[in-house]
């Protein structure tokens, strides 16, 4: 029996996965299958899903063994009550190493104070402000799933003292992790740097508020490559206006793109990054598609299932 | 006898280091030395040399067993005809942490282009042009000192092809070790992304010229915390002119402070930093500094000594 794939994403991204995913298929001894943006729903066996596609209702698709991702999160279609095929996200190492190196870059930007030179190239010679060597500057990661223990693992090599956090306590060699509001208050307190990569659910929305920003170290900085609902948006402004929050380097938005008038465009403590701290990349998104489906082919266990209870 | 050692050095540094030589001595078994700015020269057992030091003349320092240089570079020191004493220069961790944290900082910038957020908070998103990873953003290190290896290995970890060229050949796992003309030629045209951390010698002065830069793959990236004199200036203003290289970030010169009215300040594709890649940190130079004396007191052979005919 054919094999039949519907693609649901925004038709751009037909553009971009077309051909990676037939070569992907191709490799994994499954270039007969259908791979189609367009298939009668009763005879979809896999659908290649993105949330800006159309596709909401997933009832007449009797037949699909599983729906497969495209994109890290999965927020948009978890609460889809309709959706009981099982669902994957993507965990590509693509995608990984491009947060890693988004989040070691800034960073490290933050650590140097770059931003002071390529701000003012205007002849003077400001060398008396030497940066403390990175293992003097301590680093909290909240979140410790695939992306934040790959980043607490990078900023760690490079020298900087690195404690995680995550809602089930976790063990990686080199990194102090905490779990738990007592862990939460010690990771928030003894960091200069703050890296949010927690997923987005009811229990990590606005985690950053007033009362965690208080906790925060007078000047320490915040990166936000994670979600936009992590952060209490009015609570940040307020600690960045006094100065006990040094600077935040936003890359999620509870509105994308962020509107131009929103006022973290003019803060001089803020800076925007357009959602690219880590985009995943065709082609080797396409192979952890594919061998998702040849798993549900050959009746193996699918990766990276989404746990419903817990909403990631 | 009491062991006598002279501080020699502008009298800033000894504030910084007095302290931390005490200690380091005293850690040493060695609490009972002699550390002074003024000491008969006849009577000096050891020099804590730094090149803006007004001592010029070693001819009376007969009993001197080695000047111990503050700092890496030793340019200003080797040609001087009245030193005949051993001269070791200063391979420090914690100079060597800081350079690595600068080039890595650096390159991660220009990898992912940051400038480009920094620069434009303008309310305008900007999220169509995607950087490669690291994987595909070859690296090329010219020079594989202690400094220029740390470099290499740091940038290979974050996932970067690393070729780098040096005089002698060398061989580091995971790097492209070149040497030779025809090395250098294919260093710099592979590379996205070329980092000068050669010595200062008549070897390397301009080894960045109209014909070297001419090799360089069109769009290319320049970092420069190595020496200003590997650096033909106009030569490389012409090369950004024309846009043939992309960016440079500089951060050494053949005058320093560089004056307000050198063009790399106003050119937009050059970013000026203030001799700050790396800066000998005290507490850990002073531990470098004593461990040759001791040794010296041990007849045992002085680590990082100059070879003077290669002048590093």
């Amino acid at each position: 029996m054919t094999l039949n794939i519907l693609f649901a994403a925004a038709s751009e991204r037909w553009d971009d996965y077309e051909q990676p995913l037939r070569r992907a298929l191709s490799d994994a001894g499954l270039g007969d299958a259908i791979l189609s943006t367009q298939l009668p729903a009763a005879e979809v066996d896999y659908i290649v899903y993105a949330p800006n596609s159309d596709l909401r209702d997933f009832t007449p698709y009797t037949r699909t063994k599983a729906v497969l991702n495209l994109w890290a999160g999965v927020e948009d279609i978890v609460t889809n009550p309709t959706l009981t095929q099982p669902l994957a996200r993507m965990v590509d190492d693509g995608l990984t190493r491009g947060m890693v190196e988004w989040v070691t870059g800034h960073t490290l930007r933050h650590h140097l104070n770059t931003d002071l030179h390529v701000l003012h190239q205007d002849g003077i010679w400001r060398n008396d402000d030497v940066p403390p060597l990175a293992c003097d500057r301590p680093v909290t990661i909240l979140g410790l799933g695939a992306l934040g223990s790959a980043c607490a693992q990078a900023l760690c090599t490079l020298g900087f003292p690195v404690t995680g956090w995550s809602r089930s306590q976790k063990s990686i060699e080199g990194i102090t992790c905490l779990s738990g509001d007592a862990g939460l208050r010690t990771a928030l307190s003894t960091a200069q740097i703050v890296i949010l990569l927690l997923p987005r659910t009811p229990q990590t929305e606005s985690i950053l508020n007033a009362e965690t920003l208080s906790l925060m170290a007078p000047g320490a900085m915040i990166l936000n490559p994670g979600r936009g609902t992590l952060i209490d948006d009015a609570a940040l402004l307020a600690a960045l206006d006094t100065g006990h929050v040094a600077h935040a380097t936003l890359d999620t938005f509870r509105t994308e793109p962020l509107p131009a008038d929103h006022p973290y465009w003019a803060h001089p403590r803020v800076t925007v990054t357009p959602h690219i701290a880590s985009t995943t990349r065709p082609a080797s998104a396409a192979r952890v598609i594919v061998e998702n489906i040849r798993r549900g082919e050959a009746g193996e266990p699918f990766l990276h299932l989404v746990d419903r209870a817990l909403g990631y």
